[in-house]
């Protein structure tokens, strides 16, 4: 932008007095593109300070609202629960599969399939250790709580016991 | 900023030379103030952008993670539901009571209490109407799915059956 207004410094062999004033102008629109330009500045600092609050709440409303439905199953489950007790299982683990998916959507799959990886405190939080003939050391041995996330990004490591070199 | 490095536009009686001289130096230094500006501008625009998806990033993975301790105990439930089966409703309730406990502390408590309620478009979304000589017209009968949120933001409105005048 300062670049198309930028004015001409040099204005060639005018009168003094027609010089002075071209010079005078000159200065004042400089001044006000200046103005206007740290006036945008201004406005825009604190615009992007509401951009931010308002993505914020924009981002926790969508992600609240997905699990709406999960929370509409899970009391449908537990009503039918009354009337047909078999049922419930069933219902309960419908509805631990939609939550699974509804975090997946979100970018954090469940990471199944740690067990027998090597450990990696980036995955992985070891909780204990524990030794075994038919381990391999340095390896996951089990997983006491799962892990979610991508690769890329980790929303909660996986809660793991981490096999060690028998004695 | 302007006003403290506000260059005077007036300089006063010295040579003509040393004016013109002093005149540039100051049509150029009010460049500079302006380009800085400018850049400063550009600087933050861009910058802006980048914080607005971090600010959705962040938010999303805090939304997200307040939700697995629902998934690890909804997952506990159906693993003691084989070796204890009466239990599971048990255990399937409290994961509801925490779900709808994650939900308020985000901002969007369930809302209880809307039967009798006079209809209102922002809390209730009417997906029928009944005729009764027992109900106020206008006022909500039945809720069919429950409404989340506070008065002030309404995550979902409650689907309800709305009463009418008895013909």
């Amino acid at each position: 932008m300062p670049e198309q207004e930028k004015p001409e410094p040099e204005s060639g062999g005018e009168g003094v007095a027609d010089g002075a004033a071209d010079i005078a102008n000159q200065i004042l629109d400089l001044e006000n593109s200046w103005r206007r330009t740290a006036a945008e500045l201004d406005n825009f600092r604190k615009r992007c300070a509401k951009d931010v609050i308002r993505a914020r709440e924009q981002e926790r409303a969508s992600v609240a609202s997905r699990w709406l439905p999960v929370l509409d199953n899970l009391e449908r489950a537990l009503e039918h629960a009354s009337s047909n007790p078999d049922q419930i299982v069933e219902g309960v683990r419908a509805v631990h599969q939609q939550a699974l998916t509804v975090l997946a959507d979100l970018g954090y799959p469940r990471r199944d399939d740690e067990t027998g990886r090597p450990f990696d405190p980036a995955y992985h939080e070891a909780v204990s250790t524990i030794a075994g003939a038919d381990l391999v050391p340095g390896t996951v041995a089990h997983v006491i709580r799962p892990g979610y996330g991508s690769d890329s990004e980790i929303l909660r490591p996986a809660s793991v016991i981490v096999a060690t070199r028998s004695e």
